[in-house]
């Protein structure tokens, strides 16, 4: 270990409480971005942000506006040309706290209790923020010419919780200024206190609305049953032919693009504690489903999936009502991994419905909302530097995971900028994230602004 | 023709213009049985209709309770023991009047434009009631001692515009008052003016609701898609089992209970104008569709159908949502035709769910509404005084069909009194039943004053 970093990692021992103060500082300002009534909080949230990057001695602090609530950024690129630049990707705002009776504690009074500071946005993500401006702070002011390693640019936003509605234009607006070797985004958590993780993978998203209309108006069931094809009918008959036995989805070329994944992938996947039994609890369902070549876990990240989220036909409320209904409606999604692409998995839904949908039925295919796939290679210095950053502090290898969702930032960041998201973070699956009582886990926590400053150490060496 | 029925038809023709001011005196009481506050006129139409009864010189008249609005009864059975005894049918309720401001003329002040009478009831089903009451008048005022030829009851129910809710339990409790040869009912209309119609036959229904669930709880399908089998794709798969690529319905035993129809009555229905162009006109579908070897009214009359009445899973509002529901629930009705049976069928469709839903769900089938078939023997004795009559009238057969609905009052006389019923009236599809601007034609409407007085004789002689 070089001296410089020994040295990083003793100022954050010593500090740790003062971090805490500062961290209990920040979880005290209400900025939840979904309440108009708060718009201040969150402006007065972005200014306490910069401020934190100004006497870290960053450069080019902004308070940046968007569409929403404002991004703040900031800069150090003193590492020069050859070093690696890092984005650090944050969000300041925070998730409501109704219902409020069922806190313990107040919510914006950061209040510590055996291992965890309980308080909203403590786990998410204003303690990862923490962590990420306390590594750095660590490393400025032991490394005597108050520069870091590596270059890094900071982008943290303040409507995540609210969808990041304004990023991806605000993106694609600064793209330059954006630019990075990679992002580190520490919002994605790690599955245990054990398991350091790094989510190299988010699934896309392609979601249809299919309707099929029949009869031009509701009919009686008595009088034109058995005469015209039912609506509801044969969109059930159009569903079920959407997987065959095995659970396979038939869209007309929907598998072409799926890149192969190979053994040392699926090896780490099998490493995941995340077993057919975790499934089975999680979902409370009477038996699992799927592919069968494959293990839920890799059914819900390398495999894409096609789901039924909606449907809606005719009379739905209590009793009976003998209608034939004039139309029905499907809303159905699909999950796309490394390398389709949502509009080619619209025209092959398209395909589907033109080879499949009978002449006794009119239809349309409306494709509401697209999200591109995001993945990172495992072998890129951003991962690598991370990996190792958290083998250094756990003593283990971290566990390598897709994530089955999408990520606004990270689709928007390669979309738009062309930068790789590293995903980790410290908040732990029981931190009651969006929930009463959220709580961060402090021992975890400081071993993230370990892990944060060897990660800077290991990309500058 | 004997000199007694011409008698009969000569006083009906003379009269004609009073029974039109009585009928118009029936129509202005505005009798609309889903209206509390229409409660009094309700009662008052019943006295209205008893005293009508009562003129005629028919003995035990009675305004009969039920749990709702009154039945009013009245007899003659002074033909002798082997005259036959006709139940007449009758419902002296009737639909509200809004839109107010789209009829022409006062739903309560019977206007006679052109061959209508315009005014709520007037076809629906007043003047069909007048009809059967204005055809007994003639025979006995004519008859010299002012008997029929044949034994009557009358059953003139006031809730029929609001489903017979109490009528099944009357008929139960009185079902030996009631008791007689056949029922006539002229509440079921003919195909056009120059085509009398006689209903012989009506389908059954077995309604379900069908409930099947996977997770115990709405998943995020990015999380969790691919590992479950989601419960509306499990239902579509379901569904879209229940008919066969021909459009046969495939619960097992099904079909069992289907009684062969002979070709004399399929060539009886290939007379109806009732043809593909027809279906294809009133349901506007982009094409039929069912079983092909039989035609679209033989799908509606003499063939069972199993048809999709409703469909609930998920998110079904604006825009998108990516949950993998929990659960989802379609509506599904059977028509039934002799000799199924609604509770056969049930098990049938248990039978069908516990052969064909997977194991990866859980599921459970309510029967929601059950009602049975209702046939009438073509060669009975009511069915063939009353074609007859028609053919007297009319100078034509009539045509014979059978209806793809259910109608309340006819399977509960044959279930609880076992009295069969000849549907038959003199309505038009045209009349605006239910809607503003309701008519009847009023030619028709004195050639059915006399097809009734035809019956009562051909039945007597």
């Amino acid at each position: 270990m070089t001296h410089a970093r020994q040295q990083a990692l003793e100022y954050a021992h010593q500090n740790r409480e003062r971090f805490l103060d500062e961290l209990k500082e920040f979880v005290a300002i209400p900025s939840i971005s979904t309440s108009p009534e708060h718009a201040g909080d969150v402006e007065r949230c972005a200014e306490w942000v910069a401020n934190q990057l100004r006497s870290l001695g960053m450069d080019n602090v902004q308070i940046m506006p968007t569409g929403g609530h404002p991004v703040v950024y900031g800069e150090q690129l003193k590492a020069g040309k050859d070093a690696p630049t890092v984005l650090i990707y944050g969000h300041y705002d925070i998730q409501p706290v109704d219902p409020l009776e069922l806190w313990t504690s107040d919510p914006f009074k950061g209040e510590v209790r055996s291992d965890y500071l309980y308080g909203r946005g403590s786990s998410d993500m204003k303690g990862q923020v923490i962590a990420s401006l306390k590594a750095v702070e660590s490393i400025v002011r032991t490394s005597g010419t108050g520069n870091l390693p590596v270059n890094v640019k900071w982008l943290i936003e303040g409507e995540e919780e609210i969808g990041s509605e304004h990023l991806g234009d605000f993106i694609k607006k600064h793209a330059k200024l954006l630019k990075a070797d990679f992002c580190v985004n520490p919002d994605a958590g790690m599955i245990n206190e054990d398991a350091p993780t790094i989510t190299y993978g988010l699934r896309g998203l392609a979601y249809f609305e299919i309707r099929v209309y029949g009869p031009d108006h509701d009919l009686h069931s008595g009088l034109f049953g058995g005469t015209v094809h039912n609506p509801a009918q044969a969109l059930a008959e159009l569903i079920a032919g959407m997987h065959d036995k095995k659970g396979r989805i038939t869209l007309p070329g929907f598998y072409k693009a799926v890149r192969k994944v190979g053994k040392a992938e699926r090896a780490d996947i099998a490493r995941l504690p995340t077993t057919p039994k975790h499934f089975l609890k999680q979902t409370g369902a009477p038996a699992l489903w799927g592919e069968p070549d494959y293990s839920p876990e890799e059914r819900v990240s390398i495999r894409p999936t096609l789901e039924v989220n909606g449907l809606l036909s005719g009379f739905t409320g209590e009793g009976s009502k003998t209608v034939l209904p004039a139309w029905a409606l499907a809303k159905i999604s699909c999950r796309l991994v490394p390398d389709q692409d949502p509009e080619t998995i619209h025209k092959c839904m398209v395909k589907y419905m033109k080879k499949h949908a009978p002449r006794t039925i009119k239809w349309e295919v409306k494709n509401l909302h697209n999200s591109g796939v995001a993945i990172t290679e495992k072998d890129s210095v951003g991962v690598r530097a991370m990996a190792k950053g958290l083998e250094q502090v756990w003593g283990k290898r971290p566990l390598f995971k897709r994530e089955g969702g999408s990520i606004g930032v990270v689709v928007q960041l390669q979309k738009h900028a062309g930068v790789e998201s590293v995903l980790t973070g410290f908040g732990l699956p029981g931190d009651n994230m969006h929930s009463p009582n959220e709580k961060l886990h402090l021992p975890t926590w400081g071993r993230g602004i370990d892990a944060f400053i060897n990660m800077f150490y290991n990309l500058g060496s």
